[in-house]
């Protein structure tokens, strides 16, 4: 965490391309950057200036026209010094203005290390800057738009308002305890356990907002079994609105696993379409119905189609009873269009694959199945990080703790150990007091040049 | 060529990082500009002036941070308002900041019509916007250096003063034809000799300079060829400085042709190993040498290689006999380390592969063999642009044909005709005319947002 050095990277993706920025932040910004750069128009440095200059190599010979822009500390975005360099997108240019950068005494950033800055420099809190990389890393729009709520701070204006009442009860304890002696009344239980009940209820909803947070970060795994030609394959593609399957005739065309990933209303969903379970005597069909009931198994939700134009039978039965066993469920009546055979006593979504109709309630019915209720409304103060989850459990735990010290009439000087305990895990959500260590391992996960 | 659309692309290359840039050039820039982004902090358009933004979605969710920056018309990039949007490197909402754009009016640029525009706004010339994309495209420093010289002005700048000369020319025979009733005296025949020749000669030099611009833009190829076991592939992989071609002590190791390319002083260099050439019964190998022979004929040079610590023998007077007839070569004498029991009658570099003596020599006497003299001295004033040689080759047709004219004593009126045949390629290479059908050409190898 050397903030002293001035650090540079290119900030854009590699490739060719019209442009291509080199981004400094520290101290010596300014002078690193006049050393790899002519102004023939002179000019000086003003904040959220730009101006046009030469990049010129170590000869002094022009290599690129350039555009710098200057971003004063502290209004810039590590509240540093910075300087951005809008070159040609062009390798060989842009490698060769960071190794002069270097020469002249700039450090190659490290991943996240503008984002790290921006952050020890007190312009962010941690989850904000945890935001950028989610927001870069973004698969899906809706994806990209918590993300970018989560950078705006909406993770700590959620937590701010229980830490408070949290230090309000430390207060109390620790001025019961520095005054014990003079005999002043020290908290009752009941006080303790009316202030304390809601801090942790607060926390819990936060904590279980992760189970919703969770599939919009991850996205969800929905796998389509069924007996063999139900139309699986079928259904796979209509869902993904593309050819993506074999789809024949002949039952157990699909053996091996099928996965693609599409987006649900903004949540990646990884669908899989898997073998035909029957009894069969073939070892490669045998091997694959293997694998289906392992998809079952891992996914998120399973899809159980049956062919509304034929007569259900036990193999049908069995599927559902395995899936009911197994996790969250839909059946889903294929082949709709057809003459129906078949009344399928369970709640069921009736669709054809081949016409199209009822994919859109499918869909629908599908992320219903493994979102919380109004999971979907949320668009912000859910947890989508288990870093945040785990630390706010650790808070749990102590507060757990001190609920039954409280309960066991303990000591306020224990209690207060297990409200610390508490608090040291919410702080090191937020970044107020993180370790090192911790540091590293988030901002490792950075692209360089953020 | 609708210069009354306003475009919009990524600038950036495709991919994830800290920054992805968005560029919207025309009229309408900083009105669509605002139909996607909302400035909380207020303030205004002023020209190279960065301000914050948030980049928000159809329903105005915020989706991004981002900054923006305008360039009025006509101090930017294409002459036109410009506005770039810089936002974080996430594909996702790159790709929705550029949809929303077009829904608001943008057209999605095509490639390279940014630099197409400023061109057809007359800030720049044809040449310098192909400059532009060999800068993007350089793969070397020292390409990049020439393609910024380019991009700088510096073909146009040695045409000017040619074509001012071929203008008076004609200036002077269109006075005596407009006049040639009134007895006006017309220009002799030497007069127009002896403005004409050192037109021709200017412009013979320049299209002569394209024999190095060509070894700089496009590279040269080197084959390394020589007898078995003489330690071909030991000196490939000590001028490309890395392991790459296998090396054993058994003689026809190298079968297929193995290249790599490397820069030499800037001009990327595409190295050939061959198999090494013998009388061989194996079929295999005989293929081998049957391309090794095509590679020699191939090569810009070719560097016969020769065991100093053994007689030579015929097969090595045989392969620089080929080598001789076939074009530019050098004879490499190898294993100067161990003691020399050969003297070869030939000019030789003698170099050892292994221990990396002489092979700096060698790398410029190679380079010498194949740029003219003075070439590498050189930086700009040459073409690398063949589309430009083909121009200045029509344009000296045209000149031998009006010598000719002189020299036939055929009328000024036919004569002028031969000038204004040369006048037009003249126009054509700097984009003075240049029909669209060409500017499409040179254009659409642009990348996307540039």
């Amino acid at each position: 965490m050397r903030l002293e050095d001035t650090i540079a990277a290119v900030s854009t993706p590699a490739g060719r391309a019209g442009l291509g920025v080199v981004r400094i932040s520290g101290r010596e910004a300014r002078r690193l950057a006049e050393a790899v750069l002519r102004f023939p128009r002179g000019g000086r440095w003003r904040s959220w200036h730009a101006r046009t200059a030469e990049l010129v190599d170590r000869e002094g010979r022009p290599l690129d026209q350039v555009i710098v822009t200057f971003f004063e500390a502290p209004r810039s975005y590590t509240a540093e010094d910075v300087v951005e360099i809008s070159c040609h997108g062009s390798p060989v240019v842009l490698a060769h203005c960071l190794e002069r950068l270097c020469a002249a005494g700039a450090r190659l950033a490290e991943p996240g290390e503008f984002t790290l800055r921006a952050f020890l420099n007190g312009r962010i809190d941690l989850p904000q800057a945890e935001a950028v990389r989610d927001l870069i890393e973004a698969r899906t729009l809706y994806q990209a738009r918590v993300a970018a709520q989560q950078a705006s701070g909406s993770i700590s204006r959620r937590i701010a308002p229980i830490k408070d009442q949290l230090l309000e009860l430390v207060a109390l304890l620790e001025a019961g305890i520095d005054f014990a002696e003079d005999d002043v009344e020290v908290a009752a239980s009941e006080e303790i356990l009316r202030r304390l009940d809601p801090i942790r209820e607060a926390l819990q909803r936060l904590a279980a907002s992760f189970d919703y947070g969770r599939l919009v970060h991850s996205g969800i795994t929905l796998a389509i079994v069924g007996k063999p030609n139900v139309g699986k394959s079928s259904l796979f593609n209509r869902l993904l609105e593309q050819d993506r399957a074999i789809v024949t005739d002949i039952p157990g065309t699909t053996r091996d696993l099928v996965s693609e990933v599409a987006s649900l209303e903004g949540i990646p969903v990884k669908f899989v379409d898997t073998a035909g379970v029957r009894a069969s005597g073939d070892p490669v069909e045998m091997l694959g119905i293997e694998r289906t009931f392992r998809a079952m198994a891992d996914a998120d939700l399973t899809l159980v189609v049956v062919d509304l134009s034929r007569p259900l039978d036990e193999q049908d039965c069995h599927l559902i009873e395995r899936a009911q066993r197994q996790g969250r469920f839909l059946v889903v009546g294929n082949k709709a269009d057809l003459e129906r055979r078949a009344a399928p006593p369970w709640n069921h979504v009736a669709v054809s694959a081949l016409t199209g109709e009822g994919i859109d309630t499918l869909r629908r019915r599908a992320l219903e199945a493994v979102t919380p209720p109004g999971g979907l409304e949320h668009e912000a103060g859910f947890l989508t990080s288990i870093r945040h989850r785990q630390c706010l459990e650790e808070a749990l735990n102590a507060l757990e703790n001190a609920r039954r010290a409280v309960e066991a009439d303990l000591p306020h000087e224990m209690l207060l150990v297990d409200l610390y305990s508490a608090l040291n895990p919410i702080d090191a959500l937020t970044g107020a007091t993180t370790a090192d260590d911790i540091l590293n391992r988030i901002f490792s996960s950075f692209c360089i040049g953020k």
